[in-house]
């Protein structure tokens, strides 16, 4: 009988260029997942997932599901899976979920984090998971500049070209910087971000950090819509989607 | 004029064969540093290291001198050199020292930590940098264990054979147990550290936060001096040599 199998999935982007499939035999995260999903169930699966991530950017609960008609209990994929896939693709938790749950449409809530490694000399074992930055950082002031983008609002201007969408008003719920001894995070939470703009709000509260843009103006930069006026899209490596809760799924 | 410079070095030994130079082709941090400051200075450079940690081992604070003529100051080295060196090796202080100082001879004392990630699945992030170990840890049961310690002992029991010492007595200052979220850390503190005294000394951690030592056995064991009644050595990749604070220079 055919089921519909969710899984969390926790990754380092940095050896994949990003979670979706690209033409020839370039290694995506993506492409892991079927094929380890595939050899299990020896299926020809093709798996949908919930954010389609850059190249180097990485995952603590990136969501992904497949159907299967395997014998397999939901919940015992994680474990079967982890046995197949590289170490740096873990599965978390899986689940069976309703056939009709589809990861991108469902409504939900992401939380992504963006890592700034502030101090004198970069350190190595965080060469590949944050953004390294040795001047001073004001982070109240980042702080202070971060609640203006909680509310709704058109995030035109926090949005690299290219990317085909109906809207570009989106909902943020929340916006926290926090230093914890070197490292600076900024973790943001909303109902859908656009292209890069986790990346654009990371590299334009880093100008607020370093003194170069007001916080008090921040508001002003958003209504432009205006791409110019923000700051410059903050590297990959420092950014993680932490998690997506599903309205669905009640969790 | 000949000067002798100390850096302290950072790196992730994941890639690397440990640090002290080996026959044949195989990547160590001695010989990266060897490269880097013979290119720099153009002499041919050869360093002294404090700690030969063995391989996937990492640290933050190592310590090398070397002698040099380059007019280059001592405190400059660290830009020069982190240029020329891949980003998991990254020097984090260089100084001018004594002419007398060596870094193996000095009276010093060395930090190791060992982590533990502690959860159901592993973390990528942490896939070379601390053991997974997913089942229940009694932390209070593993610092209880670990006071025992502390102390002059005779640590015969907690050295790997092939090491020619003197002495296997050695001194701990202190050896704290700390759990924050998933991470388990032990730090040791000493006057100087047998051949994988530290991954042996938290591999039996390790099987007292199990359950299967019990931590008033601890100061019998250390007692015994046999190998074969401590834990085994725990995986090279969760260790890593904090600092080495050398009398001698104060800090």
């Amino acid at each position: 009988m055919m089921k519909r199998v969710m899984l969390r999935v926790a990754y380092e982007g940095t050896r994949y260029h990003g979670w979706q499939i690209q033409p020839g035999d370039m290694a995506t995260i993506e492409g892991m997942l079927n094929q380890a999903i595939s050899g299990l169930t020896g299926e020809e699966i093709q798996v949908i997932g919930a954010s389609r991530t850059d190249a180097g950017v990485h995952a603590l609960g990136n969501v992904a599901v497949f159907d299967t008609e395997s014998r397999i209990p939901g919940e015992k994929f994680s474990y079967a899976l982890n046995q197949r896939l590289p170490e740096d693709i873990v599965v978390q938790e899986s689940r069976e979920v309703s056939e009709e749950f589809h990861p991108r449409y469902e409504k939900c809530r992401k939380t992504y984090e963006y890592t700034i490694l502030n101090r004198r000399f970069p350190l190595p074992e965080y060469r590949n998971t944050a953004m390294f930055f040795y001047g001073g950082l004001d982070v109240e002031k980042m702080r202070q500049a971060g609640r203006a983008f909680v509310g709704e609002w058109d995030f035109a201007g926090f949005c690299s070209a290219g990317a085909q969408v109906q809207t570009t008003v989106r909902r943020i719920y929340d916006l926290q910087v926090e230093r914890g001894g070197d490292i600076v995070r900024i973790r943001v939470e909303g109902n859908g971000f656009l292209y890069n703009m986790v990346r654009i709000i990371a590299g334009t509260l880093l100008e607020v950090g370093k003194g170069k843009i007001p916080p008090e103006r921040m508001g002003e930069i958003i209504a432009s819509r205006d791409r110019a006026q923000a700051g410059p899209t903050a590297p990959a490596k420092g950014l993680r989607l932490l998690e997506i809760r599903y309205d669905a799924l009640s969790c």
